[in-house]
């Protein structure tokens, strides 16, 4: 029950897919994904800290941000935006810069749910089953699940 | 013997590899790649006419194309580069537009072998099994069969 994470990390395929609920309209939820000041309150785990070099968040866009532990270890992540569609889609590329050149696609569908509640599906597409066993290994769902929590967390405090 | 495409369609898993080898320096086959001049003398089918909407072959640049076949019929295509490096590793995205967001990412890499000779490889990295398999069927290999023929001697026209 309730707005939680559910991540799949499907046997003998390159990928790992996720599916979020929110009790907020896509556009907000789609919103938060676009706007650089937002994506800086939610993004990660708890107690990350992110700074973002560029993110523009638009068919042809590109993005470069860091995250920052609480340890003091900091993550470089960046990537292209090949689709983004208003509050419905978007496709992007995505390298972690201590793994470079191992590059995924990820495709992110916003959907309405009516009565102001949406879903958001993610399906990441590894280029081999190591880098998808290793992402899968890194701490993601945690992250997700804490920068997903927090993003409901942040819609709330903005009022509807 | 000689230079073939060689091209692997793994059981299982979404990808396809392929390795091609050229009686030319790495620096020519990159070239060929991101100047628009000519990669419209090369790439696709023989027969095929490319005519080039924009093609940016740098970092975060993209492209789109159209082949227009024998037939008059026309297929187009654009991404993204999430990275290329002169000489050595491109990756990009791929789109075809009749099968719209079923993006996949491509791999590259350009590799010296001495004498004057170079080897490229690729990876593509599909969203699903259906979309690897459809793309596979879709007379991908006689293409790039062909487009790979044609750079090799479009290289050997403007000489060494």
């Amino acid at each position: 029950m309730g707005n939680t994470l559910k991540l799949t990390v499907p046997d003998g395929l390159p990928f790992i897919d996720w599916e979020r609920e929110f009790d907020f309209p896509v556009a907000d939820v789609f919103r938060a994904h676009g706007d650089p000041s937002l994506i800086t309150q939610w993004l990660g785990p708890r107690g990350t800290n992110v700074v973002i070099d560029h993110y523009d968040f638009h068919t042809g866009g590109g993005f470069r941000y860091s995250h920052t532990g609480p340890d003091g270890a900091s993550y470089v992540f960046s990537g292209i935006f090949h689709t983004v569609r208003e509050n419905e889609f978007a496709v992007q590329t995505f390298e972690y810069d201590g793994y470079p050149d191992v590059v995924s696609i990820e495709f992110a569908s916003f959907e309405d749910l009516g009565n102001g509640r949406s879903r958001l599906r993610g399906h990441g597409v590894y280029p081999s089953m190591a880098a998808r066993d290793g992402m899968a290994s890194s701490g993601m769902e945690g992250g997700m699940s804490d920068g997903y929590d927090r993003l409901e967390e942040l819609l709330g405090q903005q009022g509807r």
